[in-house]
């Protein structure tokens, strides 16, 4: 079954809002298994709205469109499908008194404009799910195609998706089977590396057809593995799913730092809870940036204890006890972690140094970042790791790399230790 | 003239990348006053991109594709062009001894595969402005209807937009007089209390004509006022867009915190630099974000000498000297702004601390946030200013938006003060 898309809305054309929705839309149809091969944007103009429906039904089985269903006389999706269909708008009394209620629900009286949303071209339903005052529709037209109209509002239009248009689609295609994805994030290979790692899988995986595994390069957020898997239902399914994460963790080791929407810093808290571990943090290019990604997690302040941004040289110096000298080395780094372990009164102290450009620093040219972890009291058990790295691109890449290379540092280092390995003093230095 | 735009990449259908290359586009187009009804994505398939590119025709004159001019075999918008036109693909050797210098000038081989990008339908032309190693193409067909080609890379498709494809087009629309627009931002103010600030001007505009006014709310941004307008030379337009800067400053006051790409720190960095102060920052709930903003200025260094994330609330008792008690009350960002600007050794010193969520702290729900500013030692000529606001949203939400309120509450300070007005003694307190 073929699907396409429409985004319906002017301040789509002039930029004023991106159109996440039909990228949103897209992701869901693949993962259900339907081709979406076209995908369009048009303004708030009922003859361009008809003209690129009926252009788009020349292609498409089911049609579905988000936005131009809000209140006012600018909102022509309507107008549109009943033109497409050939009917009338019909005003349904029970819609009206139903966006009614909602208003009086929220205490205030319904907008004589909103009764606009209770019209449906003839023989169109209303979908059931209706989180807004937007009902959303579906047309089926004489030549058996359909048509949804959802709103623009994306939560509205995914619960929509979700709850009403995906499974009816899946009924209508024939698609009894259940089909989920799994993403593994990954960190540390390139994508070719990652492709040759799983070389041989993949090409059983294309003999057997299911599951399938697909990479996204994600930038500075590494490369996602996506296992996508089909079966009769949700517990095959999640059992073909487990084993072939078994799989290709098998084959690309530690890289994988996470499954679906967990991230290299919830990873990385993960660790340090299961250590007992707490954390804190010396910065300098990144000005901040770590700090702020660890306690992006919410429960953060478990582990995470503070930051010191040492943008300033002597700042590094004074308050941080980095040996006066060249700060962008390993050296520097080390001194820097190991202070902010000190000054903060945590159990691992982690650090980044470098150029993050436009200009050089010190001899170095931008993008070259010195990275450092330290486990513990080095002078007990404790354990001391440094890295100089070369970063590609301009200063606001420089210091996002800088943020994960040092993270997957610290995850590296993590993982080899083992509960009461290595003395702990959380917070005692200071009390 | 009409213009349309076509997405190409079968990653944006599949929504593994957004597609804001179009919205871009479009919004320039609409700027420089060319209709754009219509944007499409299409994936990389040949047969459906020339049907795409093919359909576009049918309706536009300029037609704008970004995406498909890679190395890989994916990568088909050449062979497309090269299709609509009935023409052969041609090698260029000059093109192709470019994209080889291009390798040796970063210390490479080039991978044989981009020799690919030295192609180009027979009849094309590769556009002057080529920031990476994919150049563009312009096609004029026979029936007069233009063709633009550009990488989907986003920086280098608007360097050839601005560089190359806008001026053609204005030269072929006809275009002479010249259109400028420049964005007010603003924060602090609300789009309607804007809108009635601006009401009896825009009413005035409304008759006039030129210059216009638009509105662009940019959520943790502020909402930009922008002002467009046209006339016969560069020198004419700038005329009008400063008297009408000048208009609507009067009418808005400091709620206008930058011009076009100013952001607010770098208006707080620049306030700084001409009272010649340093700032150091303390942050709790942004976890690091204010540093990281700060510093995502070039330059910054200057000014900037460090941040103290003290998330632990013993980190800001000890290092900060926050008195022992509550931790989320003026009182207290009063006490971390001071220790910031004490242990950094700053002039000025600036700090955050509040809930960002989801849980409630201290009795005070989540978007509860106390700001604080002090400038200079408020023992001797200081400034000190502090709120609590209430902040909607979520956790992400709730701390960006702790983050521009404390700097634009710094910034409004700032203003106050004049050069001399307030004893500095930067860096001074840690030698």
């Amino acid at each position: 079954m073929r699907a396409e898309v429409l985004a319906i809305g002017t301040e789509l054309l002039l930029g004023q809002i991106v159109d996440t929705n039909s990228s949103w839309i897209g992701e869901q149809l693949a993962v259900n298994g339907m081709d979406c091969f076209y995908q369009a944007k048009v303004g708030d103009n009922l003859n361009r709205i008809v003209e690129a429906v009926n252009e788009a039904l020349t292609r498409c089985d089911v049609l579905i469109c988000s936005g131009g269903l809000g209140p006012t006389q600018d909102d022509l999706t309507r107008n549109a499908l009943a033109a497409v269909a050939g009917v009338e708008l019909v005003r349904d009394d029970d819609m009206a008194d139903r966006i009614m209620e909602m208003f009086m629900g929220r205490g205030r009286s319904m907008p004589q404009n909103n009764l606009r949303q209770a019209e449906r071209p003839e023989g169109a339903r209303f979908l059931e799910t209706q989180p807004g005052t937007a009902p959303g529709l579906v047309m089926e037209l004489d030549n058996g195609k359909q048509i949804y109209a959802l709103p623009g509002v994306p939560w509205e239009m995914q619960q929509m998706m979700t709850n009403d248009v995906l499974p009816a689609l899946r009924e209508r295609a024939g698609v009894s089977s259940v089909i989920v994805s799994r993403t593994l994030r990954t960190w540390g290979m390139s994508e070719s590396a990652l492709a040759e790692a799983l070389d041989e899988r993949m090409t059983e995986l294309d003999q057997i057809g299911n599951p399938t595994i697909a990479f996204l390069a994600s930038g500075v957020e590494g490369i996602k593995v996506r296992l996508t898997a089909s079966g009769p239902d949700r517990e095959e399914v999640d059992q073909l799913l487990d084993s072939e994460e078994e799989l290709v963790r098998q084959a690309l080791g530690d890289v994988v730092f996470g499954v679906d929407d967990e991230t290299m810093e919830s990873s990385v808290l993960a660790e340090l809870s299961r250590l007992g571990m707490t954390i804190g943090v010396a910065e300098s290019l990144t000005g901040g940036l770590v700090g702020a990604r660890i306690c992006d997690v919410p429960g953060a302040s478990a582990q995470f204890r503070g930051s010191i941004v040492s943008y300033a040289s002597d700042v590094k110096f004074d308050l941080l006890g980095v040996p006066r000298g060249p700060v962008i080395s390993e050296e520097a780094a080390v001194a820097m972690a190991d202070g902010a372990r000190r000054v903060i009164g945590s159990d691992v102290g982690i650090a980044a140094t470098g150029v993050a450009g436009p200009n050089s620093a010190e001899g170095h040219r931008p993008g070259t970042v010195c990275i450092a972890v330290v486990i513990g009291d080095p002078d007990r058990d404790g354990i001391v790791e440094s890295a100089m790295i070369r970063l590609p691109g301009m200063r606001q890449q420089v210091r996002e790399l800088s943020v994960i290379s040092l993270l997957s540092l610290l995850r590296s280092q993590l993982l080899k230790v083992q509960p009461g390995q290595i003395t702990t003093a959380a917070g005692h230095d200071l009390d």
